[in-house]
């Protein structure tokens, strides 16, 4: 796998070479349009569009007339006016379109955690007679931070956790598990789960299936009616470039939509809300997903970057990710195996997401030093460097600058001077 | 009370000296500076504010540069540089000082619907032995539908509502109450509760009092910790003027903060969310009220209204609420009682919050022909004409031009042909 870089002049050829490739392959690309739809920093490679993703070039004009004409003059008038109470349904049909899922099945609201605990509720609520939900030990920690809430209000209930002495979900799911919650891909290493076969094996013993969507929505084709997932949820911020901490979205599958209830039972998943009826009295639809009043400019913020995604095949952005993904590995492993730098993704293109996870015992520093450099990745505890590839605005070019710099830092050691930033980093 | 208008002189002398005494008014207002800040349409007179608050000017600058400069220059990076993480707590510190709270005890995230169902499950949390929430019947909506799903969800717990049979609060409450929500203002009359007494007669019993400051915090000095309240929740759209939407908040007692816990345990809220640990520990302070990642365009629309307030007297904003809303109610009474307008708020301005709620049996196209007037209120079902006043921007001339406008529809039988437009409102 390694390339035996013996001198100077090997190394600028291994690099000529590799850049010669990403050129044709750019020249190529069937997506290369799409990255002058978004903003990108001249001075900056970004590979952490899976855990922030940049701004449309359209949301300056959006939100500028979200802020002045919608609300600055349009006052309370534009709840009416400008659909505001719509936007959950409006936009959840539009990413509907992203995720297998028909008209009338995703609402976007609020995060994605509190829509996980919707969702492993509503499950609950539709198997009353279950007492397990089955999650992954170490899957998005939210998942599993939640699914303790859920225990924890609900006498009975338990987790059980994939990962807890070798188990794995298939052989967790029993009679008495009433939902599965599945990462659909593993944050770190973009491992990609099987969601025909997860979903199946939960269905073959009476149990549901919810899918966590957040790093596959808008990242590769999503068929959540293809493989008769039960509920999903994810969020907006990662590939589909919505804007920081955008709102999350919920999908139920329509044949549950009338039987279902969950206990987050606030004014805007009324069936009628604005009768201002005693009572709670859910919406017959996807609406009973909702709960309070909606951050109106964070929504606004989204639509120019699901404007983006009409007529995107998705089809290509998978088969440019595989590639991407690809040239990337082969890149850095043959330059910086010596270094100690190892794959922790999935080697097989087909079970990878739209990420690549490297691991490094000196993964912290190594990171700091890459973004100090301007290639933009992040760190996830203990060992791993995170590089996500965004087929609508990401180059191969790009993907071989950043395994250049990658390797330029272990060669020189650089990052062994590289300063100790701040530690937050929201993916 | 009213005035006997025999002659179309009478009427113009009538209005001609209201309309001095509110030139007067204004003239003497130390609040008539505020004004400037906001942005108001020209053509309107805005009376709900207690709805959705106007834009202050200051607000494009600011939602810009968090789009253009945090957002699309800054990337991830912005969650360090610009501190986007701490935003619920440095905001919640800022709205402490007008709910009578200290530092450490608010946070500002999610909606109030979801922030109720936190405080309601932390309150049981803290009197494991005791199975009644008492809230009011007819209180605005979403508290009661929240504490409806609240109950769903752990058995053994019921709700006691006041309003049926005639019960009053006090009267519910008993060494089985755990918790009494309250809404510290009528959303319809603007009746204001006694906070000292009610959270007095809840600590009687033994119970906890959480506080629905919605349509209370930003209009009135609040005095959460002078009345030993034990938990709160409150909106940053109506009068504290955050934008549509804007996040809510959520205020626990210093006292409680070490042994309460609620269950919606996102990773905001771990005590070390960027350890990625496997299990949920809740932070030790009021961050354990945080669930999933904020939207943070919505956030930063919060803090040119946030700045608004520093240095605001709320004991002058209180006395110019009075004053404005004491105004509207003479005129209106003394012009519109032959038509059938009849007050429903409470007519002693130390009972009555910063609005006026007029009764009319055509209140729906009363409400619209105003509008179409260019004087905003809202209708509440089934028979509410609502008016906020909101003595940051609203001048003593346009609660008389209000007033006046009122008149001269009813006089002229003008509402019976008003559109019926659409009815969605966001309270």
């Amino acid at each position: 796998m390694t390339v035996t870089m013996a001198s100077t002049d090997d190394l600028k050829m291994f690099w000529a070479d590799a850049r010669d490739r990403a050129d044709a392959l750019d020249a190529a690309d069937p997506l290369a349009s799409m990255r002058a739809l978004f903003h990108l920093p001249e001075d900056v490679i970004y590979l952490d569009g899976n855990s922030l993703g940049p701004a449309p070039k359209a949301v300056f004009d959006e939100v500028e007339s979200a802020t002045r004409h919608e609300w600055a003059d349009g006052l309370i008038r534009s709840w009416n006016t400008e659909g505001w109470f719509d936007l959950p349904q409006v936009y959840g049909d539009r990413i509907a379109l992203l995720i297998g899922a028909d008209p009338g099945e995703v609402v976007v609201c609020d995060t994605v955690s509190v829509n996980i605990a919707k969702v492993l509720h509503a499950a609950l609520s539709l198997r009353p007679g279950r007492s397990v939900i089955v999650a992954k030990s170490t899957g998005f920690h939210t998942d599993r931070y939640i699914a303790e809430g859920v225990v924890a209000t609900c006498p009975g209930v338990r987790l059980a956790l994939e990962g807890h002495d070798g188990a794995r979900i298939e052989d967790l799911i029993d009679d008495d598990t009433a939902v599965v919650l599945i990462n659909h891909v593993d944050y770190r290493t973009g491992a990609i789960r099987d969601m025909d076969k997860l979903t199946a094996a939960a269905h073959d013993k009476g149990a549901l299936a919810v899918w966590d969507l957040c790093h596959s929505a808008g990242a590769l084709p999503v068929d959540l009616n293809g493989a008769a997932a039960d509920m999903a949820v994810g969020c907006t911020y990662k590939f589909l470039n919505g804007g920081p901490g955008a709102p999350a979205f919920v999908f139920c599958a329509d044949r549950h939509l009338s039987g279902v209830s969950q206990p987050l039972s606030g004014w805007w998943g009324h069936a009628d809300p604005f009768a201002f009826e005693p009572g709670y009295r859910a919406a017959p639809g996807i609406r009973k997903f909702l709960c309070g009043t909606q951050p109106i400019l964070s929504f606004r913020a989204l639509k120019p970057a699901l404007d983006i995604f009409d007529g995107v095949d998705m089809g290509q952005v998978r088969a440019k990710s595989m590639a991407l993904t690809s040239l990337f590995i082969e890149l850095a492993e043959a330059s910086c195996a010596p270094f100690g730098i190892a794959l922790a993704s999935p080697r097989e293109a087909a079970s990878r997401a739209s990420q690549v996870a490297l691991r490094s015992p000196d993964a912290y520093p190594v990171m700091q030093a890459l973004i100090a450099e301007g290639v933009i990745g992040d760190f996830r505890a203990p060992d791993i460097l995170r590089f996500g590839f965004t087929p609508l605005y990401t180059r191969y070019a790009d993907a071989c600058q950043a395994a250049k710099t990658l390797h330029r830092i272990m060669a020189a050691g650089r990052w062994r001077e590289a300063r100790f930033g701040a530690r937050h980093k929201v993916t």
